[in-house]
């Protein structure tokens, strides 16, 4: 049996992060040695009490979760309450966990845990990048410590979300999203060109609500917010995006991509219509994407399309959690 | 029958100009009142020798030509030899023209010419917007003088051609077709998104070489140039696309595109890695492109990909010339 993949999740819980976090703590392949929070779907304190429910729902209250960035380093913290709810999980509402977060700071904590473990960490980020870029500043050699890096972010051929040009993941702080992709490690990129394709509709959701898993129950309840704002700003129809969930899929090695080609991509960081693009070069698109110089992020463009299956199927697969306390 | 359009045409012609202005030429529901030149595919004066030279060869030295800018307001000017040859005509090497151009400089003439047919100019910009934005500023109300602008120019969903994110015209000078965009006036802007569907193949060369006409001749013979370029630094193929002539055939009403959004459009105009990039607001694709505040250009995002045969008809069936002279 091949080891098992050694993730930290950098996340803004947030409704799909949820989604990507059940997925994963189900993941045979994967073990998650602690989760770290960022302002973006909601402010990083909230992110990190959602990320504490989602463990106790899940009876993985064992993992550390940390807190980090409040805000960029332009002190600006966009947060979207009308996508993921007042509260983050969909106007849900829940009672306060159990558990707290641990006293470390984010950045400080994977700077930490990449010291540990070198060479065997995969980072997932599924928020804004200001922690990766923090834990870059804390400790240069980074890079030289860390696996890989998947991102959920970004928008090629894709408008953004944000902006017409920006994702907003990266809109929220592109000079620490340019720091990410510059930094030399292997970068994995998963941008709106991906995650729009794979979509969660209501017969998704119907399975969900019946197929009787409480973690499964759970995410069906919490897409109720997230469906009512994609029908009314982006579909028209009751139907979501699978943002963060399809990056973890990728990170975890489940979902591998139709289309990734590994490309000269930069973070537009000026203050005019295109900040926070990510400004990635597939002009070899008819070619099959020739090798360039100064390739430095593997762009997700294209996947098959078939993930909310294999996610719907995961979380009702989810057994009646039993509590492993740390 | 309909009036005839008026078209004055800006350019840099170039193989994929001398195409469209041959089409034009041969529209029977166009009249073109000017062709003016700026750099671009080639510098603004051997542009308006190339300009004079096509229409020499199809009978018309009567339309006067215009010199216009040499370079942006930055005094830049990247010419693109390495596409169009070194002649901007495919290294075909022509005979100087037996015409010359007017002495008004391009942008005096585009007034004067906007202020004698109040409200009845189409202005057809297929280079850089240098000449269209200093026009503006000569004349603050060129917009309510002018009919229509159409520009070939831009990259939406399509990688740029110039840099990843920006397509050449409006890279050779972002400064001015934000100028462009801004004014007010209604403009249809015909990206890469367009452009590149619409391919010229070898079939075609074939066919304008053995239809007979001269200047289906001349065509199939610079054609010859710009499918070595698209060979080795596009497609891989002996084909190109009809960047220019689509423009053009927008311009005229001849084609009617299948899918074009009027969308708030602007341009990157800082010196990140999207200098140059038209940031077109397309998010609402997936509802049919709603109403939008600020929607200020007609951006064509799709055309039926039957150009390039309705091109050749034209060329193919263009007479032999019968000049006339101013």
């Amino acid at each position: 049996m091949a080891p098992k993949r050694t993730l930290i999740v950098d996340c803004d819980t947030g409704i799909d992060d949820a989604l990507a976090l059940l997925y994963l703590l189900g993941d045979p392949g994967v073990e998650i040695s602690a989760i770290t929070t960022v302002f973006g779907n909601t402010d990083a304190e909230t992110a990190a009490l959602n990320t504490l429910r989602v463990l106790e729902l899940a009876g993985r209250s064992d993992i550390p979760v940390a807190v980090g960035a409040l805000s960029n380093w332009c002190g600006e913290a966009h947060l979207a309450p009308y996508v993921h709810g007042s509260d983050g999980l969909g106007n849900t509402n829940l009672p306060a966990p159990a558990t707290a977060p641990c006293d470390e700071p984010a950045a400080e904590l994977i700077v930490r845990l990449a010291r540990e473990n070198p060479g065997t960490t995969h980072l997932l980020a599924i928020g804004p990048l200001t922690n990766l870029a923090t834990a870059l500043l804390l400790e240069p050699e980074l890079p030289d410590l860390v696996e890989h890096v998947t991102i959920m972010g970004g928008a090629v051929r894709h408008p953004g979300n944000a902006t017409p040009a920006s994702e907003a993941n990266i809109h929220n702080d592109p000079e620490a999203a340019r720091i990410v992709l510059r930094a030399g490690w292997p970068v994995t990129m998963v941008p709106l060109d991906a995650t729009m394709g794979e979509v969660l509709t209501e017969k998704h959701q119907q399975r969900l609500a019946e197929c009787g898993s409480p973690v499964a129950a759970f995410t069906s309840t919490i897409l109720q917010q997230y469906f009512d704002f994609y029908e009314r700003d982006i579909f028209g129809e009751r139907r979501a995006a699978c943002h963060d969930p399809l990056a973890a899929a990728i990170a975890a090695g489940d979902v591998v991509p139709v289309l990734a080609p590994v490309v000269p991509t930069d973070v537009d960081t000026g203050n005019g219509p295109g900040r926070g693009a990510t400004v990635a070069d597939v002009r070899g698109q008819y070619r099959d994407f020739p090798t360039q110089e100064g390739a430095n992020v593997r762009v997700v463009l294209e996947t098959d399309r078939t993930f909310p299956e294999m996610l719907v199927d995961r979380l009702c697969g989810a057994p009646e959690p039993t509590q492993r306390v740390a």
